[in-house]
């Protein structure tokens, strides 16, 4: 299972931690703009930083692609830099994607092939038909977007249904039961809804979360790992990003957040 | 109302064609796949053999991205292209984009911005407070998915809430009632399900909606005007695709598409 390559590496560095290689241009420290491949300088800077603590990288394809083909090119030099050096860390493409059927073909071969992306995360909206060129790829892992961390999250996901079942209940049951065929679906579950985060665990058995909203989205550490932890102790891929990357220490706050999870998580 | 601009080239030319401009790199014919920029000079072709029928250009962002940064520079080319030469054709980016508040300014930055289209589709999951960098883009159309055109839509968009309404169809009165202050607000409603288009344009007055399903999925024009058309004789963006774009003769095909919606729709 590809899920595995996040647990191996979870295991053997004893970390939860992903780090979000968010790096908007408008953040990035003075000294890399000034180089030819800001974004990518930045990222190495980062990745050699917090590496160290880090089971999973997660960029956000938007702030790539608001430089255009350049910031593209940054990322696929990014990942590069990942496969090259660090082939066991777990890599996650933040692009929220999922259109119909055929087209979504040109998004596999962007996201998983030439980018080389372990995993992508989806919207759930037009359904397990229209996703089957990802979930078809047991190579690859597809995390469905289920419960997010934005305040406004409840405007369709907290609509109930029969049986007082919400939205975002529903689609952690269907990707479950039905689109995780392949032992190759995550679910995005933010870190500012623990109450709802401990119900999806009671639903999903062990499947893994894609936890973003810690930090700077108010997200409570300890109940993120109160309530979300799998029966192996894993689980949870914890993502912090401006909380890390642009703060004055990265090392330091990739380590700090990495031994709080420690005193809650794999060690106990 | 920046919906204007679509309202006045269909007025000028008498249709309602949306070409869709999805150059799928294995299906380009060869002798452009021989061209420095195969997908910009593919799409300037088809541009100018379709353009005296066509009131707006959709190409599908999959097929560029699939390319990587190769493909996003021909899309910007082709951008250009229709700027300087087809400045007043309505331009959608068929992206499916949404993340969570801030970040989604890399999405406008590059898909209003740099690119420089006019709308981009949007994914409704995250709910309004997330998209508010697209909604706040008085100047831009955020064309929200409400009835998607494959087989499999129906999964969560047909679930029935309290009051026995579909999600669909809360999707159809949130965005008409509450998120188009700005006047900028469309809808995806898919040609393969005209009923449903019939009482979306119950609930929604004017709204126009992009309509995609002509053609290869099997939507039926006649059902799409009959079910769609505004009291204005608008309010329709029809899509066709692989119909069109990779035909043996695009320019027939596009007048023959315009001219089967002339028969039911602005002359009548």
């Amino acid at each position: 299972m590809i899920i595995d390559k996040y647990n191996q590496r979870a295991k053997k560095i004893n970390s939860l931690v992903c780090v979000g290689l968010d790096a908007d241009f408008a953040k990035i420290p003075e000294r890399f703009l000034k180089m030819k491949f800001p974004q990518f300088e930045f990222n190495k800077w980062i990745i050699e930083e917090t590496q160290e603590y880090t089971a999973a990288y997660k960029p956000n394809s938007a702030f790539y692609e608001a430089r255009g083909d350049k910031g593209i090119r940054e990322l696929k030099m990014t990942m590069d830099y990942l496969t090259q050096n660090h082939p066991d860390i777990f890599t996650i493409l933040d692009a929220k994607r999922a259109d119909i059927g055929n087209t979504n073909e040109g998004y596999v071969a962007s996201i998983f092939d030439w980018l080389g992306f372990d995993a992508v995360t989806l919207h759930p909206y037009l359904g397990s038909e229209a996703l089957k060129p990802f979930l078809d790829r047991a190579d690859k892992v597809s995390i469905i977007l289920c419960r997010t961390s934005n305040p406004g999250a409840g405007e369709f996901q907290d609509l109930e249904f029969e049986a007082k079942k919400k939205l975002w209940q529903i689609v952690a049951e269907k990707v479950s039961k039905d689109w995780n065929k392949n032992k190759n679906c995550m679910l995005v579950v933010g870190a500012t809804y623990p109450e709802e985060m401990k119900k999806i665990r009671s639903l999903v058995g062990d499947m893994t979360f894609l936890v973003p909203g810690i930090g700077a989205q108010g997200g409570d550490l300890e109940k993120v790992l109160a309530s979300g932890l799998n029966n192996a102790g894993l689980g949870l891929v914890i993502n912090s990003s401006r909380g890390i990357i642009f703060s004055d220490n990265p090392k330091e706050e990739a380590k700090k957040l990495c031994e709080t999870i420690r005193q809650y998580s794999l060690t106990k």
